[in-house]
C-alpha cells in the first residue's frame, strides 16, 4: 500500500490507522451468517465458502509505524501472503490507513499553524459517521491535537476529553449570567463559558468577569478557566476580551476559539496577533474538509512461483508517476547526521543492503539527472518497514495512543520547516536505488 | 434539528439516516464501565452519574421521513424531551443525520447526472472509516444509486452488491487474455472485465471479446456481461467500445466506467456521447469530496415552564439567516394540485391550522415583498414531521431500505427539474406562517 499525492497540498503525510488494521487482521473470520449470506448472492462456489469458514490469516505484514512522517510513493503496509489472502484484507487496510492518516495529517497541518498552541478537535458533530468521528479523533490526536471533545474516544484511546457549554445551555436559563453562575458551580475545574450567544462585548464578556470575581471573591483559585468565542471577527474579538480579562485581573483566563476553523484562518489570525490560546477545530479537522481523501492505494508487486522465485509485477499508465514500483521492497531514510533531520527516502529491493559507511548517492527516479551525494559519516539510515505479522502471528507491541504521539511529534521534528510549510512545502526526494530503478525500466520495456 | 445551506450548491437535500438514530435512542445506555470512566475524569458528580446509569429517552421525538427532498431551515428532527435527554442525544441525531443526509444528496445529484443510467457506490476504499463506508452506501441508495460494492452494506441493509475484479487479477496471471478467461468461468452471470491494465483497445477490449466470442461457441447465454473502463478518456474509449463490441456482435455487452468520477464529469461524458450505461463511483460519492459536511445544527427552539406553558426560545446572529426559528414548530408541504410538484414548503407554529379548502398567501420570511397566492382548489397541503417516538416508545415503522428508495424517488419526483439542476438551481421557497414571523419578529424586538 502506497499514495501518490499528499493531501491539502502538504509536503507530507502522517500515517496511521496500524492499530485497527493488527485489531481487524486478527479478529478477521467469517461465520456461519456471513457464509449463508454470500451463498445466497449465488456468486460463490461452494469450495470458496469453505476456504472462507476456515480462513485464518498466515501471511506476513510489515508496515511503517503509525506516527511516522511519511511521503507518496513509500510502501506504508507490506503484505506477503497467499493472493487471496491478501486480496480479502485489501479494503480494509486501505479504509482504515486512508481515513486515519488523512485526519491524521490535516492535524499536523492545523497544529503547525497554531505554533504551539494548543488545538482540541471538536468535531464529532460533523464527522462522516460515528467511526469517523471515533477514530478520527484518536488520529488528530497522533497529528498532534491535545484533547478530543469526543468522549468515547477519551475512554477507549485513554485521550484527554475536553469541551465547553453549548448555547442551548445559556438559552435554557432567564438570563446569561445565572446560566454562567451554575456552570461555574458544577465545574468548578473547568469553567470555559461561552460568551456569543446574545452579544459578545456587550454581555457575554463583562458577565463572564462577573462570575470569575464572585467566585475569586469566594475564595476560590481559579484554574482551568476562560471564554470561549464562537462567532463574530475572533482577531478583534480576541484582543477586546484580552485587555477586559486582563483589566479586571484575570491574566490567567484563557481565550479559546471556535467557528469553521482551519489551518490556513488560524495561521491568519495569529499573524493579526489573535489572543487565543486554545483553538476547537471541528468540521474542517474531522472531515479533511479541504481535501476529504488520502489516495492510498494497493498494488501487486511481486508473485512468487511455484519454485519460489519472486517474479515482479508492474501497472503500467499514460503517466509516469503513476507506474507502480515492482518487486519486493525496502524503505530507507537517510538523516543528515549533524541535524537528525531527513535528508531524502529510498526505496531499494528487498535483498539489498547499505550502509552509512559508505559513500552514497542517490537520483530522482524521473528527472534522473537532479542527484545528491552523501558522504559516509555525513548521513545515517533508518529501516522504516517494521513487522508486524509473521506468518499469521502478531509481532507488533500494543502502543498506547500517547506512546504514538510522543513519537509521532519526534517525527515531525526530523522534517525542516521548508517541508512543513501550509503552501507549497519543499517536497522530500523519494529515490530508488539503482538496481530498483533498472529493474522498473527493463520490466517497462518487457510490457510494451 | 435543521441545517442551513444545501451541500455542493444543490437546490434540496434528501434527508437519511432516521433508522441509525432510532437504533441509537432505543438501545442508548450506561453502562457500569462507562459510568467508571466518567467518575474517573473528575469532572461529574455522583448524581449525576446516577441519573446517567437509570437513563432511558423518554421523550417525544417527531422527524421527516427518510428519503423526503427538504431544504433549508426546515426542522428535519424535533425533539420534545426533558432537557438534560435531549442534550445527551444531539451529538449522535447530528452525526448520523449529517452524514447520511450528505451522501444520499450527493448521490442524488450523481444520479441526476447520470440521466437515468445505473450508478453504483464504489468508494468503501476510500471512505471515512468503515461506518462511512457502510452507511455511506445506505445513504448513497437512499439518493438513487442501484447497488454497491460494499458487501457488508449488501448484508445488512439487504441492497444489491455488484463488482468487478482488480488490476491485481489481471496481474497474477500470464496474460490478460488467461485472466479474462478464468474470471468468466468462475463467474459466468456477472462477467464484467476491467479492460485497461495493459492497453485498453489494443488488448484490453480484444481480449474481452475474445473470451466472450469463446463462451458465446461453447452454448452460453451472456448475460450481465461487458467491460469496465478505469482510466484513459472514458467518452473516447467508451465511443470505440461499443463500436469493437458491436462490431464482434456483442450489442449487449455492457460498458462500465470507474475512476474518480462525481456528478460533473459524467454530465460532461454523457454530453459529449460516452457509451457508458453503467457508473461506478467511488472517492467523490463516498466523501462528498466536493463538500464533505453537511452543516445540520441542533437548536434550542423552547422551553417548557412549570406551569407547562411553552416559552420560545432564539438564537441571534448578526446574518438574518441564521436567526432561529422560536416555538414549537410544524412543516407544511404546499403541492400544485395539478403536477403534485411542490409549490413551497410553509413552517408554522405547532396549534396553527392549515388546511387546503381556503386561499392562502405566503411571503419570504426575509423579503417579505415576495409572496405566492394560493387559491383553494389548486394546491394540496402534507404535514412532513412524522412520530418517531412517543413518551419513548419508539412508534415509528422499521422499513427496508428498498422501501425507503421507492419513496426517496417518488419524493424526487415532486422537484421540478429546475430545482435539480446541478449549479445554480432554482431554490425553494421556505416561508414562515404570519404567526410565527410575528413571533420571531417580536422575540428578536425583545431581546435587542
Amino acid at each position: 500500500m502506497f499514495y501518490r499525492e499528499n493531501p491539502c497540498g502538504n509536503g507530507y503525510a502522517v500515517v496511521a490507522g496500524l492499530a485497527q488494521v493488527i485489531e481487524y487482521i486478527e479478529n478477521l473470520q467469517f461465520l456461519d451468517d456471513d457464509l449463508a449470506y454470500l451463498r445466497s448472492t449465488g456468486v460463490f462456489r461452494e469450495e470458496f465458502l469453505t476456504y472462507l469458514k476456515n480462513f485464518k490469516f498466515i501471511g506476513t505484514v510489515n508496515a511503517v509505524p503509525e506516527g511516522t512522517v511519511v511521503f507518496p510513493g513509500e510502501p506504508l503496509v507490506q503484505v506477503i501472503a497467499p493472493l487471496a489472502e491478501a486480496q480479502i484484507i485489501e479494503t480494509a487496510i486501505l479504509n482504515i490507513i486512508n481515513h486515519q492518516s488523512l485526519i491524521a495529517t490535516k492535524a499536523a497541518r492545523v497544529c503547525w499553524a497554531a505554533r504551539g498552541d494548543k488545538v482540541l478537535e471538536f468535531g464529532l458533530r460533523r464527522a462522516q459517521g460515528p467511526d469517523a468521528g471515533l477514530y478520527g479523533a484518536r488520529a488528530a490526536m497522533i497529528g498532534g491535537c491535545y484533547g478530543t471533545s469526543n468522549v468515547l474516544a477519551g475512554r477507549l484511546f485513554d485521550i484527554p476529553v475536553y469541551g465547553t457549554h453549548a448555547h442551548s445551555w445559556i438559552m435554557s436559563f432567564d438570563s446569561e449570567l445565572e446560566a454562567f453562575r451554575y456552570y461555574a458551580e458544577l465545574y468548578p475545574t473547568a469553567c470555559v463559558l461561552l460568551v456569543d450567544t446574545y452579544d459578545t462585548l456587550k454581555s457575554g464578556i463583562p458577565n463572564a468577569i462577573k462570575v470569575f470575581k464572585q467566585r475569586r471573591e469566594a475564595g476560590e483559585v481559579l484554574e482551568n478557566f476562560g471564554i470561549r468565542l464562537d462567532s463574530g471577527d475572533l482577531a478583534y474579538l480576541s484582543k477586546r476580551a484580552r485587555a477586559m480579562l486582563d483589566d479586571a485581573g484575570f491574566p490567567d483566563a484563557r481565550i479559546s476559539a471556535s467557528n469553521d476553523l482551519d489551518e490556513h484562518i488560524i495561521s491568519e489570525l495569529k499573524l493579526q496577533g489573535a489572543e487565543i490560546s486554545h483553538w476547537g477545530v471541528g468540521t474542517r479537522l474531522i472531515t479533511s474538509k479541504e481535501n476529504p481523501a488520502f489516495g492510498g492505494v494497493y498494488k501487486l508487486a511481486a508473485l512468487r512461483s511455484a519454485d519460489g522465485e519472486w517474479q515482479g509485477k508492474i501497472k503500467l499508465s499514460e503517466d509516469p508517476i503513476k507506474v507502480t514500483n515492482p518487486g519486493v521492497k525496502k524503505l530507507l531514510r537517510i538523516y543528515d547526521k549533524a541535524s537528525q533531520k531527513i535528508k531524502a527516502d529510498f526505496i531499494t529491493l528487498a535483498d539489498e543492503e547499505y550502509t552509512a559507511d559508505n559513500d552514497l548517492t542517490i537520483f530522482d527516479p524521473i528527472a534522473t539527472w537532479k542527484k545528491m551525494h552523501l558522504p559516509a559519516g555525513e548521513y545515517e539510515i533508518r529501516e522504516l518497514l517494521q513487522p508486524v505479522f509473521k506468518n499469521g502471528e502478531c509481532v507488533y507491541p500494543t502502543l498506547t495512543v500517547a506512546e504514538i504521539c510522543k513519537y509521532a511529534a519526534q517525527e515531525r521534528n526530523t522534517l525542516w520547516d521548508e517541508h512543513k510549510r501550509l503552501v507549497r512545502p519543499q517536497l522530500m526526494p523519494v529515490d530508488l536505488s539503482q538496481k530498483l530503478y533498472d529493474f522498473k525500466q527493463q520490466m517497462i520495456e518487457q510490457m510494451r
